[in-house]
């Protein structure tokens, strides 16, 4: 990468997203003023050894000018009980709540608040002030000890972090929710950490293969699958980006090697996608000449994190199903709002009537007779003959479309809880031009880009 | 097999085919004349030490009436040349043939005189007389080996032979023809002698298995990959069985089974098939839901024994050519008349526009930049995309139709010298209903009972 320009790109880009002093200092005084009424409502609750902490990218200085998010997290001592750092917690948030423009309790391992707070997104977690984070007693508990490790290590490289972020957020890599399994904000500062900069993480990932393993304090003791392994510096079991998909990981190293060959501040800022027309989307679909089928159903009551997994989990159930049926299924993608929608791309939607059902070996004296006896006359039986050393009885086939299959068997599908439940309440199968009945903007947009992610 | 019904079914059949006393009378009249005839002329050429022979079935008793055929094989002495034999050998069933109603020379390893004679089917082959079946010079030095094991053995089983022969006729499998790959005269005599009767020969079969060895002097010194192998009780090393396919050595067995389980006649005279009108054909084509597709050409001048083999090859050839383009096909076959048609049943016929090219995994850097940089903004690609870890381009295909990938390349499909000639020559695609255009009755025979064969 040439030096000056690149230069040039890095001012442009951090003056868009570094924190102006303002911006700042006002998070500063919310924060503070945040972690003041923790200590003060557990004070006038009467508990004892009780601190609220901020951590996360806001107490790093790692965040990005407009994400207003803070992570206040009231720390209970170790030998607490798991019931009382759960009420008393709540308790706590509630009323922080009281004062907030709305909020939600949410539930993870531990139930916590999330609220908006003059403008913040803030949530509030209670959790336990154990001495390692090998000791932790809830997931939760292992963050305080990333936000100390990156603290004392990221000194002088916030903007790097803010780089490498907003690169991530461009090229549509960045967050670890199972539904974009992309790269944690966490693991974005060990990386710049590894790495020492920006420029330089970019450089090293043209290179990575699956299996890249990166341990900075030399501590990893288990062998992890997932494509990219980053030890956590708190935790030597632990894989920070275990949530990383294969194809994340690729999109990341692709994009890479084209931003080192052509830097542009187009990585960063993506341009804001605009949907095709109803007659684009035809044209298209017409141009592709493949089928599309979808299946839609109303979206279950339940978080990301949970409805994502089973949606993928769907996908390949269904497409496992059009297969063995004989239905070439070339793209699968999975979309969710109001309603949510799997969509398959086929190369044909529907089949020949006739179907070659191949039976035993003529030789194999018992089963071919059998095979025989109950296919040689029957009557939806075309032909029975012999070819290669076996029956074949050309039988019809039992669903010449694929809109039957999913009509009589998709609710036999491995599809998760929630899905499961949801898609048993009520389906519908709409085929070709019938998808784009579905009016959500956002769902054309997932059409517009198809079959890309 | 209940044997009163056998025996009264053995008696209706040999009724119909065992010849009658004038009709034997007559055939070994006009054997005598020929073998006396050969043996004339080769005196008035002044050739010495020549003998001829009458061989096959004629003179074994093993024909079945109506079937007029007559095999004289002129004996040349061990020590001849290969071109006086052929030069010689010639000029005396020249010589004969001046006399017949018409005649034809023939083209195996060496050149043979076929003629039609007073009403009969002759070969005047000539051969060497060599001292055993080990040492032949020709192929053709085997057969009076052959005559002379059977003569021996087939005492009193004759009748049994022609049952069994009969019974191969009605199923379709008699006669060893590389069109046919069935089982040759020869072979059926040699099973009666190990079953020693057709019942048993029958009865035998329902339990082969590919692997079935039968050596009848137990002197065999070689390893067979044929599914039926029998030892040529004249030549250790030679399979008689070798031509034998394996769905024909499959029917065999089938309908051995059927016979067992109830023996009628049907199964030696099988009805005249009449062929299907167009509009059934065409309702049957729809009620299967396939695409047909043929190729056709005009029949390359040659014997069966070379055509058909080359017409084998060349249906493996072009399934494998519409395959890797995609096209599933379910079952081929081929017709052959004045025109030669190959003919092939796919599950479709035109596939969508759309191909999913997929390259190298992302990681593999310089594979990876290469295939990126031909594809990622080439004109006539859908989309470009990760997949898996690897690379994907949605591509046009290049032959969304079959029609035209036969077209463009099948010429250079691997068929065979005579009919890859006639194919360069010109050929025709004929696709759906087109094929009804040709006309020959049996060319509709063969649609009619489609895919057997």
């Amino acid at each position: 990468m040439e030096n000056d320009m690149l230069k040039e790109l890095k001012e442009a880009v951090l003056e868009r997203i570094s924190p102006k002093p303002e911006e700042r200092a006002y998070l500063k005084e919310i924060a503070e003023l945040l972690v003041k009424k923790v200590e003060l409502i557990a004070f006038s609750m009467d508990l004892k050894d009780i601190s609220a902490n901020l951590v996360g990218s806001a107490a790093r200085n790692t965040w990005i000018s407009g994400t207003h998010d803070l992570d206040i997290f009231i720390m209970f001592p170790e030998d607490a009980s798991r019931e009382e750092l759960e009420k008393k917690g709540l308790a706590i948030a509630r009323k922080i709540a009281e004062e907030s423009e709305s909020f939600e309790e949410r539930y993870a391992e531990h139930p916590y608040v999330n609220m908006r707070y003059r403008g913040f997104d803030v949530d509030i977690v209670p959790c336990f002030r154990v001495d390692s984070a090998a000791c932790i007693r809830s997931a939760v508990d292992r963050t305080p000890f990333h936000n100390e490790f990156v603290k004392k290590n990221i000194h002088g490289l916030e903007t790097e972090v803010l780089m490498l972020k907003q690169f991530m957020k461009g090229i549509g890599v960045y967050g670890s929710e199972l539904r974009t399994q992309g790269f944690s904000g966490y693991l974005t500062e060990l990386l710049v950490i590894k790495y020492g900069s920006f420029d330089n993480a970019i450089t090293s990932a043209c290179e990575w293969q699956p299996g890249t393993y990166i341990d900075l304090n030399s501590h990893g003791n288990i062998q992890h699958a997932e494509p990219l392994v980053v030890v956590d510096p708190t935790d030597p079991k632990r894989n920070v980006a275990a949530a990383l998909s294969l194809d994340k990981f690729c999109m990341f190293i692709d994009s890479c090697r084209k931003f080192v060959h052509s830097p542009t501040g187009d990585f960063f800022f993506s341009k804001p996608k605009v949907p095709l027309t109803d007659t684009e989307l035809l044209e298209r679909f017409k141009a592709r000449g493949t089928d599309f089928i979808a299946i839609s159903f109303k979206t279950p009551d339940v978080v990301e994190d949970v409805l994502y997994p089973q949606l993928y989990k769907m996908e390949l159930a269904v497409a496992a199903l059009l297969e063995e049926h004989e239905f070439k299924v070339l793209n699968k993608g999975s979309w969710s709002g109001q309603e949510t929608v799997i969509v398959l791309e086929l190369m044909a939607s529907t089949l020949p009537a006739l179907r070659k059902h191949r039976g035993p070996p003529v030789w194999v004296h018992k089963h071919a007779e059998s095979f025989k006896d109950k296919y040689e006359n029957a009557e939806d039986v075309f032909t029975f003959y012999i070819e290669n050393g076996t029956y074949v009885a050309e039988v019809y086939r039992k669903y010449p479309e694929a809109r039957s299959i999913l009509k009589d068997r998709l609710t036999s599908c491995s599809m998760g809880k929630q899905v499961s439940s949801a898609v048993k309440k009520g389906f519908e199968i709409l085929v070709g031009n019938e998808i784009l009945c579905i009016e959500d903007i956002s769902f054309k947009l997932f059409l517009s880009i198809w079959p890309k992610r």
